[in-house]
């Protein structure tokens, strides 16, 4: 902490590029490398404030015209002084700042660790550090809005009810230790104390369960379709696609994967596995198109079985095998055909069938809801705290865990005494998710190592 | 320019994006979808001012939490009023920002419509304006150095030189309009004037000649290496690349280009061309082991040919064909082995020669400063002005063609008022160039059309 560190907080190749210096020489190191047309160093400037002028290099030669934010501690990111260079976006450019910035003493900054700065600062606690890489990576409005609540603190505030209901218990259980020493009394009426051990219990059981749901935020559901040739799978995977428009362009291009494509129904990435693109040769399982895509059928939480004809009792029997730790959907296309209205006979009940038309888009909307239903995010609604980190996740089982112990003891009529030590692990495990109890350097590296650089 | 118009300057994907909002009502717009905590809004704000707070979407959710920068007209890059939102670096944030300023009223800016804005608002002429571009795209210190220089406004000041002498020589031709008037004396002295038009002409023509350097410094000089498998055509390209250390990573990953990589020598970059690469086979030219690569020796102005034994005199006859209008240098590789220390017969005579071994690195700075003195880099000197447009190549070569005209007038006795016109045409090609005499909107529009999106 008492080194400046600097890093390039934006990709090189745009309009504009932006290094990031912070630390107790930030300012200092800025003046020694910057002239503004007045003169005036930055030492002397206010915090808060923005100041165009020349970068120069060691030989004295103009690297770039830049706009500089100063911040002053601890008004910034870090909560040290901090010196933002906005530049020309490129890599010569940046390169060159960075050069120099080394050059005269400032150490190129880890992967996150200008938000590990913040935490140890203050600025943030541990969840909502790690929500700010969250929110870099969020792309969908569900994985956005979880990253974004937990950045605001809501997580944060949630545990910080369960640890005051747990300090309400340990309270309760050391007046009724002082209650039984003092009055010779073995056990007062626990129903309080147990009726608040289960609420709180209840809160734990429901942020561990939402952690399922987390997971799919941010990583997506696979969706698989399936289907023989030509029952309009290309068709479908175009219409349920349909290209959003993207404002921001990416300017390094992306490698499209082409058979794997993603998109949001209610705010909820869906990956669409699109089997229709990988080559079928003849095979055990050919009536339904399937051969080598049996992996990723495998892989997928849900199935689109295409058809466009009655399926036969064999297929059917087939597909009940391939899908039954999935949730299956039967799409019976080409209904702008007319004598492709047929009804559906002996199909797995519980299992919804889909009329639509691929080619003219009919029955996409009830398609994307009954894809949705299928997901089975019950869970997820705008304002619920969900759990997205599986180092979150455990730190709640092991409280969960403990709590379990306490209850069991209060049940069995332990002594109190035997119930503070569970209680305070309890405690401990929920400080681990907001950093108040961490106090291994190691834990904090896994944590912040796989930020980008420049956060 | 009544309209206000926003743009990511940066790529997403980073910590940190950009987005840049200028116009008559940046302001009033960025404070329709920004809240700072102290509920200050940012239309009492003095520019150049930072300021911390949160974005809202339409249903008033949060989209980001955001560090803005607030420029007041006329001291902003635009010259208009302008605020910088500094977002998380994410592609969905940056797109709903984006969304958000379109539906409250702002335009998605064209490319380089910033830099036309502020050439508009008199902030740059448009040769500076055109080096914004240049200096983003520069990649190497010579391309660095010529954009900068050329924003910093020095090839904009030695057109203005030349624009006085032609002013001065404009004015000498009406005084000695006015002399034959009065005094029925048909020419006087023309010395004077013929010196200053030779001065100006030569000026021009140093201009027009610094083009093709301009051309070398923006796209590299293109250098094949070729020879007989195993003479070490591979060892050699790695020891000329000698990867640089590159501090700003590409974030998004680009794909290397197998068969050409560049490298600088002495701030150019040189384009090498690793015809090793290129799978042979038996041919004609299997000799020099060049079958495959004939056209890449046809792109490249200089070629390295290696060898590690006498050539024979088919080859050097065979190979004086290949390169008779590109610079040839012998590279006799191997060295480190006694036995190939041959010295070479009957090779083409002002060949130059080099002796190395690419395995231990031996001679390859000799052999770098043989390349750059192959590349005929004369007149680059790092404070001379070098053309890199071809736009003001041909503006300065119809200026010169109207000058020459006024110097044959001179020679051959014209009239003054005869001259007066083609120096009036000669000023206007040279106001081309700072874009003093452009008046039509496509030209600007297709200056502008290259840039990048956010500049």
């Amino acid at each position: 902490m008492h080194e400046t560190i600097c890093a390039p907080s934006t990709p090189a190749g745009g309009a504009i590029g932006i290094i990031r210096v912070s630390g107790p020489q930030a300012i200092a190191f800025a003046d020694r490398i910057f002239t503004s047309p007045s003169g005036q160093p930055l030492s002397l400037a206010k915090g808060q404030t923005l100041h165009f002028g020349t970068l120069y290099d060691a030989k004295g030669n103009i690297i770039d015209e830049v706009l500089l934010s100063l911040f002053r501690s601890p008004h910034s990111y870090t909560g040290e002084d901090s010196v933002e260079i906005s530049c020309h976006g490129s890599r010569f450019i940046m390169n060159a700042i960075m050069e120099r910035l080394i050059q005269i003493g400032c150490r190129q900054a880890q992967p996150g660790e200008y938000t590990q700065r913040a935490f140890l600062n203050g600025k943030l606690d541990l969840s909502q550090a790690e929500a700010v890489a969250d929110l870099i990576a969020a792309n969908s409005r569900a994985s956005h809005r979880t990253a974004m609540s937990q950045l605001r603190g809501h997580f944060s505030s949630e545990l910080s009810q369960l640890r005051e209901q747990l300090l309400k218990l340990t309270s309760l259980l050391e007046l009724e230790l002082d209650f039984s020493e003092h009055e010779d009394l073995e056990f007062a009426d626990r129903s309080e104390l147990l009726q608040l051990a289960i609420a709180i219990n209840d809160h734990l059981s429901k942020l561990l369960h939402s952690f399922r749901t987390g997971q799919v935020i941010k990583h997506g559901i696979p969706v698989a379709i399936i289907g023989k040739t030509n029952v309009g799978k290309s068709t479908l995977l175009n219409q349920l696609l349909h290209d959003e428009r993207a404002i921001v362009s990416d300017i390094h291009g992306t490698t499209r994967d082409v058979i794997e494509d993603t998109t949001d129904i209610n705010g909820i990435t869906f990956r669409f596995i699109d089997t229709a693109g990988i080559r079928q040769t003849t095979d055990t399982v050919e009536s339904l198109g399937i051969e080598r895509t049996f992996k990723k059928i495998v892989e997928a939480s849900i199935i689109l079985w295409v058809i466009d004809a009655q399926p036969t009792t064999e297929e059917i029997s087939e597909i009940k095998q391939l899908t039954k730790d999935k949730s299956l959907i039967i799409v019976q296309n080409k209904i702008d055909k007319d004598d492709n209205r047929f009804a559906i006979s002996s199909h797995p009940s519980s299992v919804p069938i889909i009329s639509i038309s691929a080619k003219l888009g009919t029955g996409i909307p009830n398609l994307e809801s009954a894809i949705y239903t299928a997901a089975h995010l019950d869970d997820w609604q705008e304002n619920t705290t969900i759990v997205t980190h599986a180092r979150h996740y455990e730190a709640l089982l092991r409280a969960q865990e403990s709590l379990s112990r306490v209850l069991d003891g209060l049940h069995q009529h332990l002594y109190s005494d035997l119930l503070a030590e569970d209680l305070r692990i309890t405690l401990s495990h929920l400080g681990e998710i907001t950093g108040g109890t961490i106090t291994a350097d190691e834990t904090l590296q896994n944590i912040f190592k796989n930020f980008c650089v420049g956060k």
